[in-house]
């Protein structure tokens, strides 16, 4: 595919790093590649596990922010939607024409909560997730205000200590609530461990796991007893879908990292004790930078700093090289030790981040790249959608 | 000033969290407010300071990367003009129409340089920072393409151990170059101690600075003695200035955070031991952040996590409370202590940024208040600019 035509008067540099067609060299850094192949890869991969183990898999937008990614997951992963966290995300993804689309989290503003009852209007199923019975009036006014129906999640907190309840008393209560709700739906359970998805070891994450999916059974059952039996039960991520996928209670994985993987993710064990950027996800996104000052001969600088990336799990590593070492992030800068001199001016590096999602938001554009060329230049469509 | 007509057309939520006029309450979160009265008074007092002291004050514009921002800094604050750290940059000043304008920053690829050396052509003067002799012919190769003149500052490395030459023997020969290049103008010394702007005490800074001024002194007295006598000498931040104002060798500062400033620039002491930010400087930059959950008593849940800030440097503080206490951040949360369950579901916090540069670059918008109500909403012109 060469896109050119759609990028016309885009200026390469102010406007936009690169161009469908460009050699690969030709890339304007700081910005973020991907490699077309392996994330490509990594989206089969999941797909087939997700088919093989008859579960949905509700890809996690809010790591990517792409619409262009996400229907890469439909269309290669089986994706069947997308789950996000704000509200200005979900009408990215529904302008983009997503037709499924789950709000991980709360709404409670009254304007947020009359744009997101105001989405269904464009066709596409929408479902919320809910902690507070306050919240499902107030859901149910705005989802009559617009004669739509929104679908809804009670979200139990099943580890993480943020936002969801943690009795199943209040599961029922909430649900019954919803049930008798007009313009809602109870749709079912969000259930996901954001806490243990990051400790290295693979017994650690199961240990969690282990707790978080007993007390997801106990809702369900609790529920399925009331005759309010969940369609949907939903969670899961890169470092424990195969947990949710063996449990017999969660239906739907809401997996996002796998596609691209970071630095972070990738020092985590499998079952193997491997790391799981060894052989499980390869890592398919990027920070490209340039050497631009070389005044030490020890050190290098390059173009890829604190407005590059986000550092809050750790600084990023350069892909493929063990003699040079990226070791401090400045605004603008990083500094790359560089014991032999080996680096030269405008060389040009991979850098791994080591967080993606909040480094993807730093960035306007994913540059696609395959065979040492830029296939494919997307926008990353919700990049700075938080409210 | 009233700029509703400006916007007309953007949807509140979707593309812009708030319109000039509106009431300060109706602003969609997360997002970055400006105290209007707090920031022209801090514009205003760097002013009268850089003014009363003789000295040239080029206010940093890769902080806030607003040119609204910089002209108000021109207008009441007396800035002479930008400096900024990408060519990317540079272009979105250039075209906001600022006429004075330092890339405090080597630019070495060949595109990058292109564009540099076309920007004088739009009429501003353009200056640029060298600190390897081998960049010399490489700007002067595209300053003579484009037939127009780039002016230069060798950086020193006056303590930072990023960019930057050394000794003066290096600063001489660079400068002799350059007064030898065609296309290219010596204009000066960029001298920018970036690693010690956030030492607490006021007299490590001094120690710092005292280093950094004799380097800075020596190579200006070389300079001089072979006829080479530097127009501007350039550098000092919030943390700095005094020392370089009252240096006899620097006559440009190039301040940035004093105008919004920040949690981790607040916590460093003045010469009195006091806290800069109780006196020196006023905070004039918040994340407006609401709670959207509140399922455990104790903990409540804001809308303001790593999407909406940078936590490189420490995580944010609620702005004039003391009773609750942002303690954890993830990629759309913030998690807040509330002991005493004070916090009610849409109650809204102003976060004092742990670090304003890459928090701001996350936004798109600045909303400025002032009396409750929203004046006006200015884009962050050169967000994402970092190629």
């Amino acid at each position: 595919m060469n896109a050119h035509a759609e990028f016309s008067g885009l200026e390469v540099g102010y406007d936009i790093p690169a161009l469908p067609g460009m050699d690969e060299a030709d890339i304007q850094t700081p910005c973020l590649i991907l490699d077309l192949d392996a994330l490509e890869r990594n989206i089969r991969k999941m797909g087939d596990y997700a088919r093989a183990h008859g579960m949905r898999h509700r890809a996690h937008g809010k790591m990517h922010k792409s619409v262009d990614v996400l229907k890469l997951q439909e269309r290669l992963g089986g994706a069947v939607g997308v789950c996000c966290q704000k509200v200005s995300e979900a009408e990215v993804f529904v302008r983009g024409g997503i037709r499924d689309v789950l709000v991980s989290n709360q709404v409670r503003d009254p304007a947020k909560i009359d744009r997101l009852a105001r989405l269904p209007l464009r066709g596409s199923r929408i479902i919320v997730c809910v902690d507070d019975i306050a919240n499902v009036a107030e859901l149910s006014a705005g989802a009559q205000r617009h004669g739509t129906t929104l679908e809804c999640f009670v979200e139990i907190d099943c580890g993480a200590g943020r936002c969801g309840v943690r009795t199943t008393e209040a599961v029922v209560q909430i649900a019954q609530a919803i049930d008798a709700a007009p313009g809602l739906k109870f749709t079912g359970i969000q259930g996901y461990q954001g806490a243990m998805q990051h400790l290295d070891s693979f017994d650690d994450r199961k240990a969690k796991l282990d707790a978080a999916i007993a007390q997801v059974r106990e809702a369900v059952e609790a529920l399925t007893a009331i005759g309010l039996t969940p369609e949907l039960v939903s969670g899961g991520g890169t470092g424990s879908y195969y947990f949710e996928s063996n449990s017999g209670v969660f239906n739907e994985l809401q997996c996002g990292s796998y596609a691209f993987m970071d630095a972070d993710y990738g020092r985590i064990l499998n079952r193997d004790g491997k790391r799981i950027d060894q052989g499980e996800w390869e890592n398919a996104l990027f920070i490209l930078t340039s050497v631009m000052s070389h005044a030490k001969p020890h050190l290098a600088v390059v173009d890829a700093g604190l407005k590059a990336q986000s550092v809050d799990s750790g600084l990023p590593v350069i892909q493929g090289r063990t003699d040079v070492k990226y070791i401090k992030c400045s605004d603008e800068h990083g500094v790359v030790e560089d014991p032999d001199g080996v680096l030269a001016i405008n060389d040009k590096l991979r850098l791994i981040p080591g967080h993606c999602d909040p480094t993807c938001n730093v960035h306007d554009w994913y540059v696609g790249v395959r065979g040492g060329k830029v296939e494919v230049v997307w926008p990353v469509s919700a990049r700075g959608k938080a409210y």
